[in-house]
């Protein structure tokens, strides 16, 4: 962990977080004092060409390139103790009690919202209903297989589920993913290391009548992104790429394949623009139509942050909510 | 020429035609005697849930494998003089005084026609155009990048000058596409071997404002594909591969790129169902809103037929009529 674009130490880490507004800056017009707001790493200013446009969810200002700072000024606000520069992790350093974020990075919640549910559309669940709800728009009846059944897969096999998938096919090495799975509408699930000789993709070719709809790679390797892609069906089969490459490889493309009508595409933040959609998933949640806290399995205090790591690494956690407090 | 999906031989080759009905097997109901009809290689059933659906062009019952023979019963109808079998191509088999057919791979085109104009609708101008308006459906004001400008490449121009599009970037090795380029809406022309140490994705870039809106791979080569995709735009760049990659080898997808929404497709015949999407481009020729006379640049007769491959070897030719008579 010392190279890599993030890599500019010491920083204080932690991007999907609730908070209330401490205090504003000048000009700053569209928050006050008090107010609930969910900070996104994906900044979203709606003055630019591509915030306005309907497609994508990328910012052409704020959104070119990544900086350990202050979006506008390239300035850190954070000092240690010694009085060295601590840098900001990907616009947000949450795991804080307090934090500077630019007004771009930060989506006004509704008060009424529970504040423990509203840090969870901060990231990896709005990743993963985006990635199904706007990104494929999958339809009522579609085939679906998602590779990876961390938070932001399962939050896609949420998106499918809601969306009437018929199928949703969850890809997992952890066992225990079979029965978590199912409580957010997974209805088969499938570890590559009991396929024997078959090749992930040709098991879930039989189970779709030749390739699902659409599939989602939720892990980060060009390898499973090729099986992905190879899942998928005929004619119109998407697939979305949800993972960060982990080791930078390209991923492989069969173009014949390709040419015979399939996609691929990928989508940061799940596609979607973070001042309007995550206002619209929150309403999607009070009015019962969007399932939130089934993804917390875990709660700690600040000081036993390490914890919630442990839990990740092993496999056990889906979302631990850190009480600042 | 003696491997490939392709190679079964001795073949009669063609497959861009236009022709007259002279008989018709027992069942047919769809055609009968004296009907001016457009072979395609690609099957519509119209029958199966591919056919059926709004989306791609595959069909499920015919369109599942390539034989060099008539598709139901897998048997050729051609014969040699001592009495040997002759294989079909793609189905189509033009390069002859009369071929045999299936009725899925036939479209009726009204008699006012002109029968010289009805044979571009065959493959390859119905391939561009529709990957212009059906496959990327591109909008007004959009710009677009080219690369290969053959008739398919030309095709595609002209779709995308159809749908209004603002730049309509064009890239080939041969300059005299420059002049050839304008008459299909090519705003701007690049040859490669004079961009000297920039990549031709940079020089596009620099062109249309951090990336072309539609990318469209008409040659077959991953390299070619790759540049292409690196040239779309950030956030909705969507790439359209036509090109069959003439060495099998796999696309390589920069991952980082795609999840900032960027896309990557391909398509047969331009996504076109051809039953219901060639009568539909007849009517936009017939309503002058579409331009084929000038993709037809030389006519021979079916004795001179190695003129024709002469000139498209020496990248003279569009498309050269071949004459029957």
């Amino acid at each position: 962990m010392s190279t890599g674009p993030f890599a500019f130490f010491p920083m204080i880490f932690g991007h999907e977080a609730v908070g209330v507004v401490e205090s504003v800056e000048e000009h700053v017009e569209e928050f006050q004092e008090g107010d609930m707001v969910v900070p996104v790493f994906r900044p979203n200013c709606r003055e630019c060409r591509d915030c306005k446009s309907q497609k994508g969810n990328g910012c052409s200002i704020f959104g070119g390139e990544l900086v350990p700072a202050m979006p506008r000024d390239k300035t850190s606000r954070f000092k240690g103790m010694n009085g060295e520069t601590l840098y900001h992790f990907l616009s947000v350093s949450s795991f804080s009690e307090y934090t500077v974020v630019d007004v771009v990075n930060v989506v006004k919640i509704s008060p009424e919202f529970p504040v423990d549910k509203a840090c969870l559309l901060s990231c990896g669940i709005s990743t993963g209903i985006g990635a199904a709800w706007k990104v494929a728009d999958i339809e009522e009846g579609s085939t679906v297989a998602i590779f990876g059944l961390g938070t932001v897969g399962l939050a896609v096999a949420e998106g499918a589920r809601l969306r009437g998938a018929s199928k949703i096919i969850g890809v997992d090495l952890n066992q225990e993913k079979i029965e978590i799975g199912k409580q957010f509408g997974v209805t088969k699930f499938i570890n590559p290391t009991t396929c024997g000789e078959k090749k992930i993709s040709e098991v879930i070719k039989e189970k779709t009548d030749g390739g699902a709809d659409y599939c989602f790679e939720c892990i980060g390797l060009a390898s499973l992104m090729e099986d992905a892609f190879n899942s998928s069906r005929v004619n119109w089969g998407k697939t979305v790429i949800l993972g960060l490459e982990m080791h930078r490889t390209p991923l492989p493309v069969n173009t014949s394949l390709l040419l015979r009508g399939r996609s691929v595409t990928g989508c940061l933040f799940g596609g979607l623009k973070p001042k309007s959609d995550i206002p619209f998933l929150a309403q999607k949640y009070l009015h019962k139509e969007l399932n939130l806290d089934g993804f917390i399995t875990h709660e700690v205090g600040f000081g036993d942050i390490n914890k919630a790591f442990d839990l990740l690494l092993e496999g056990k956690s889906l979302r631990c909510i850190i009480r600042m407090d």
